[in-house]
């Protein structure tokens, strides 16, 4: 890389890395930016879906196509599926923002004194201090009670909450805290395939080593640990595997892990001296009968102190999934187990750069760790809005499920929870044969003839040969019918085109 | 680094970057995690503030002090500091949040249709929807016509605007996409002394090399050209200087560059092929006679196209300073100018990894650059609060300047703008020599004697030999004045105890 030689050190600072010109008399060009974020691909909000917006400013412009509106399938985003926002958490977050309205008799007690507890843990009582950089006091103790209540009264250390921008926020914060070292020595970072993006994109611009292991689909995409044993085993020969990510429920794959399995990852975490990163985000959205959510926390601490003093782990959460799905505020939150504790003043050192998370963000994720109780005014209108959301997301699991198998050539695995399938697809020699990427082909032209927006499989990670696109159960279920049978359709159409 | 070796590619991943066992057991110890976090320091919340929160909490238990409160002077935090938020932002977030308001007719029509536009322009008429990745389309119209509007017409084009999670996200983002090579080719930045240190801390996590010129203290803090030209030629002996930071209004140091001064700047990054990036936060910020906010952008517009469409620039903006103050909102966003095509998408997908920034801070964003016009219902009391807000930080800039300027040892220059007056203090000999880190020493006495909060010169940076402490002046008139005349009597005190 640096193999001219500096005749002038000022020269040098006028070529690239691999000493040319600056194209075009810039400083910044690819050929001199940051070769990690080159590397990074977010599939997520890729070309398909940038083709998309294209395509709904087309539909605005009257441009006719075979179709009247474009359904973005392709992103967890409930409320933009028209799911209507929590009454209770919005008018928290009102009295929040115009404390005016604590006046206003129309806003129940619960809801203002949730309010006014909120505010008086803020600086100046708004929200819109800093706060301090690990987040609000009063949110961090809400989230530890929440986690123990849930966890069955193992209990949680407010200290070792940190609120965040997003689970996102909180996963690369984590990722970056656990990469160094250089060529062999480089940290590397088991994560499942398919995966959430995320995860490769933040390894790609840390540059750390990216360390699949394939979760089995023919086992409704469970976690076997031999598959974990393989992929560790090869990936020593390169790198320093000292990370294992795990998404349960999964996305994009929506399993929902067994405790035997949790126990099983915990052991060999253990035994392998991996560092456990558990993103459970999904931790409501379990439909599937026989189903339940175990997190990782709660089957350490059950393991006894062998395990429970010993593996460390981070937890993340989020506002933004499960019933209440507020994207938009970037709630969230982790929970360190067994950290170092000069890694964590490392780590509050290094939050406190970007000075707090949002504070609505913050307050709504308190919101969510404490929500209406029984016999509080907003308790029934609360829990009636979160039952209605968690059941028809049930409702449309099943029906994805069941419809997409009555496609020849499309296999999906039950639907067990989180807001995605990941069916698998068969694709005609020739699509394949002539596509550089058959599975983005296939979705292009599905929302090229359809409206439809998916996202490919490879954007997620699939063993080579095979192909899948994941799809949100998000849309209402009426539009979901018509969706699944528009695809139905054209996976028919396709197919016959193809062969 | 990596000098045993690698008998058994097994062993290696129990084993520390050094070859160490790793303490404790620990997968993730100091030892091992990230060396350039290690690096970093943010010592506006450093040792300093941490221990003015434990007494508070002291304070709290009833532990006696020679103090009633903790004065916090450390951070630009309005809020924190009792400044009320502006009513027609405030009312228009909520109105956001929670639309059932919008029959309520307590809320002013101009505020109803604010919150109407931008609720439009999110998925699902819902601010708990992701936005795209660059920011709520009309919200970046709405910067790009306050930037028109600011720089007297020249156009500022919406694709060129981001949104950001406050001005450090986006500082940070960009810092990230020009930091490349190794060694010799490494990226430097240039900053100036004093800084504000999210600057050294991004540049250190990122491992490229801060690159200091220092401003003359003795001319009220200005930028000379010939600085900039010593300090980039030493730089070039050992790294690739790219990129040249600019704060203006300054932080911490709280000059107003002359429109010279810019152009000047300017003319030196085309000569000597800088990117530049430009912190122009405290843009409404702006006190002291005869001095007058120039935007970079406005200036390289007017040196005429061989500037203007060469030299690359970014400027960045956010919620939390000016007459505002909303930190907590995480709001803010940049403009790119000149930036290579292929660059921008790079950088378009980049952001899109962490998905969208926090939508209540865009929308508060939006607020801020379209605020109550002339006519509508809402602009006599907006325009009211903003300028009582603007008059009041004149005259508590004026007053510290005066006060701090009356004791002897203590030389404070003009606050011309900000939120800050960063004077030089001459400590005695003794202090000097007998405490590691002598204005820390300082400051952390003057916090356990009189309750006061302010962060010390070394952690902004200072030339060898000097002291400073940076102070804010958003605590209300009168408590400044107390504030200030506590600090004129702790330094005659220090003084004499350490002469």
């Amino acid at each position: 890389r640096a193999l001219f030689s500096f005749g002038s050190a000022l020269d040098a600072s006028h070529m690239s890395e691999n000493g040319a010109l600056p194209r075009g008399g810039k400083v910044l060009t690819v050929d001199t930016m940051n070769a990690n974020v080159k590397k990074v691909d977010y599939a997520v909000r890729g070309p398909i879906v940038q083709r998309a917006v294209q395509i709904e400013k087309e539909l605005k412009e009257g441009v006719k196509k075979p179709f009247e509106e474009v359904i973005k399938a392709n992103i967890g985003d409930a409320h933009a599926m028209g799911q209507r926002p929590i009454t209770f958490f919005r008018q928290v977050m009102a009295l929040c923002t115009y404390p005016q309205l604590l006046d206003d008799n129309k806003f129940p007690e619960d809801a203002k004194n949730r309010a006014r507890r909120i505010l008086q843990s803020c600086g100046g009582n708004s929200i819109g201090a800093y706060t301090t950089s690990q987040g609000i006091e009063c949110v961090r103790h809400d989230v530890a009670n929440y986690i123990q209540r849930r966890d069955g009264g193992i209990p949680s250390d407010p200290d070792n909450i940190y609120l965040t921008t997003g689970a996102s926020d909180g996963i690369v914060t984590i990722l970056k805290l656990l990469t160094a070292g250089e060529g062999r020595t480089r940290t590397g970072v088991m994560i499942s395939i398919p995966q959430y993006p995320l995860y490769s994109a933040s390894i790609a611009e840390l540059g750390a080593v990216q360390v699949n292991y394939y979760l089995n689909e023919e086992k409704c995409w469970s976690l076997d640990i031999s598959e974990l044993q393989r992929s560790l085993q090869a990936a020593r020969e390169h790198c320093n595997p000292r990370v294992l990510c795990i998404i349960n429920p999964g996305n994009p794959t929506g399993q929902v892990q067994s405790r035997q399995c949790i126990e099983d990852v915990i052991q060999f975490a253990a035994k392998e001296n991996l560092f456990l990163m558990a993103d459970e985000v999904y931790q409501d959205n379990v439909y599937a009968e026989g189903c339940e959510f175990h997190s990782f926390k709660k089957v350490l601490f059950e393991m006894g102190p062998e395990y429970s003093s010993k593996v460390e782990l981070v937890s993340f959460h989020s506002t933004s999934k499960c019933y209440m799905g507020e994207c938009g505020f970037r709630g969230g939150y982790m929970e360190v187990i067994n950290m170092d504790p000069e890694v964590k003043a490392q780590l509050t050192k290094l939050v406190s750069v970007r000075l707090c998370p949002p504070a609505p963000g913050q307050a709504l994720m308190d919101l969510v760790v404490n929500s209406p109780k029984p016999g509080e005014p907003s308790y029934q209108t609360f829990m009636m809005e979160r039952t209605a959301i968690l059941s028809a997301l049930a409702e449309k699991a099943k029906l994805t499920e069941e419809i997409l198998n009555t496609v020849p050539g499309i296999r999906c695995n039950p639907v067990q929870g989180a807001m995605y399938s990941f069916p698998c697809i068969t694709l005609p020699e020739r699509a394949i044969n002539e596509a550089k990427a058959p599975d983005m082909f296939y979705c292009m032209k599905l929302l090229e003839e359809t409206g439809i927006c998916l996202v490919p499989g490879s954007g997620f990670g699939q063993r080579e040969g095979t192909y899948h696109f994941r799809m949100t159960i998000l849309p209402p279920t009426d539009k979901l019918k018509i969706l699944l049978n528009k695809l139905k359709e054209f996976h028919q159409k396709f197919t016959q085109q193809y062969s």
